[in-house]
């Protein structure tokens, strides 16, 4: 296809040639994640097993000999010590961290703490999934008398933000991807243009919102979509963001077959 | 025994109890180790191996449930790789590092980046091994021509220091210790005497000078002591920073009676 117009054709030819690479990685399991509870902004340390999976996302991150220039993570601990793991096997420790907020996990409200069994007890079967699968309905506000309300509130983790004012109580999926994507916009975007190769560690929901929004998922597709722990995964994207084939995952050749047939799998029940 | 100056009595009783405890731990084996290359202040990585043994020492340390306040490593890689491995395993990534060329391991002059064996070869066996047991004879001094004299001296690590007019091009074992000790009197005793908690990774000859300095040993005895690479070891000290017994290694009981017999060993040489 051609174009009269050198503006549109130049848009094109950018489009269609892969400029900009992004990895990321799902950080792995905590100690939370590990009792079954809802952990969210509460500030979990990696499991063993969590500790495990992100040494062997470093050493597939090792085994392509991926060089970053730049890393991010979340104010969470997990998620920072998922990117240490990576940066650590692939001999890359050094190079400059920076965490943010907006990376965290879905605020789970006052679930935050409960063992996911004990909440359907205490909600109801329905209820629980309504708020674990609606795409807009949050769970109810963590309120002050909330045994983590001080732990989290107050956690000098977070002095640079959120504001006070402007704290979450709870979070839905949708509220998660809200604040998560303007540091996509303002910080990974211009980072990417300046030719900076980048490795984010995050969590399931804030990367879920990256995710929907390179490959313009709906609501119902983005919700459906699992992603794996601990197995980093890379978007070559052309000239204008947009991802050029699908997500690739880094790993040992049985790692990545699992985790693209559960993804896949994920897919088909919608 | 009592003492009838009351001054001398509290000092004695200060020194008979234990107040402070400091965990210290020689890096992993690096890549340029494991190529018998004089290393020195060239920034190498961990070698595989030594990845491995900086993660024992953190399980070594999470086992004993050791929390520290503060750490500190030299400006070189593997000193820190080898600390992040230290907090990571002992979910303690979080905690302040510091980071000093004071801790820098012995530099190695023109020797720097030569194989042990070529060095043999071009010097003479009789000029290696003074250069390599002598307390105070330096190595030749690492000239302008030196293949990685840009390397080194332009290393943006040296940023904070040492001055470029007092950038060492060489160090006998005696010039580290006295580099190295100012920064034992004028960060770590300061810090212990504040309550903190601290754990120092560094390499064979800058730990060599503090415990030198700490056990009062003569410049025989302390170049007859190899600490063993990659397993953590403590002192308990009295009120006045003398050692309540000899340094006491951590890990599990077959590397810790190895690290032992070893230590025990080369004080029987002497």
């Amino acid at each position: 296809m051609t174009s009269k117009c050198p503006v549109k054709a130049k848009c094109i030819e950018k489009a269609n040639s892969a400029e900009y690479t992004i990895t990321m990685c799902r950080h792995g399991e905590s100690e939370w994640n590990e009792k079954n509870l809802f952990c969210g902004w509460f500030n979990a340390n990696l499991s063993r097993k969590g500790h495990l999976e992100a040494k062997k996302a470093g050493i597939a991150i090792r085994d392509e000999n991926l060089k970053f220039d730049v890393a991010y993570a979340s104010v969470l601990k997990r998620s920072q010590d998922t990117l240490r793991h990576i940066l650590l096997e692939s001999n890359q420790s050094t190079i400059p961290i920076h965490t943010t907020w907006r990376l965290n996990e879905r605020h789970y409200g006052g679930l935050t703490g409960q063992n996911k069994l004990e909440a359907v007890e205490t909600f109801g079967e329905e209820q629980v999934a309504i708020w674990r699968r609606s795409f807009d309905t949050p769970p109810p506000e963590m309120t002050e008398e909330h045994p983590y309300y001080d732990a989290i509130v107050n956690d000098p983790i977070y002095n640079n933000g959120p504001p006070k004012e402007r704290f979450p109580k709870t979070e839905s999926l949708k509220l998660c991807i809200e604040r998560s994507m303007p540091f996509w916009y303002d910080v990974i975007i211009p980072q990417l243009k300046a030719g900076k190769s980048i490795m984010i560690a995050a969590h399931g929901n804030s990367l879920r919102g990256i995710v929907k929004n390179l490959e313009r998922m709906t609501a119902e597709q983005i919700m459906n979509l699992n992603l794996p722990t601990g197995i980093p995964f890379q978007y070559k994207l052309d000239g204008l963001f947009k991802p050029i084939g699908t997500m690739r995952f880094l790993g040992d050749p049985e790692t990545v077959k699992r985790a693209i047939e559960d993804v896949a799998n994920q897919t088909k029940k919608k």
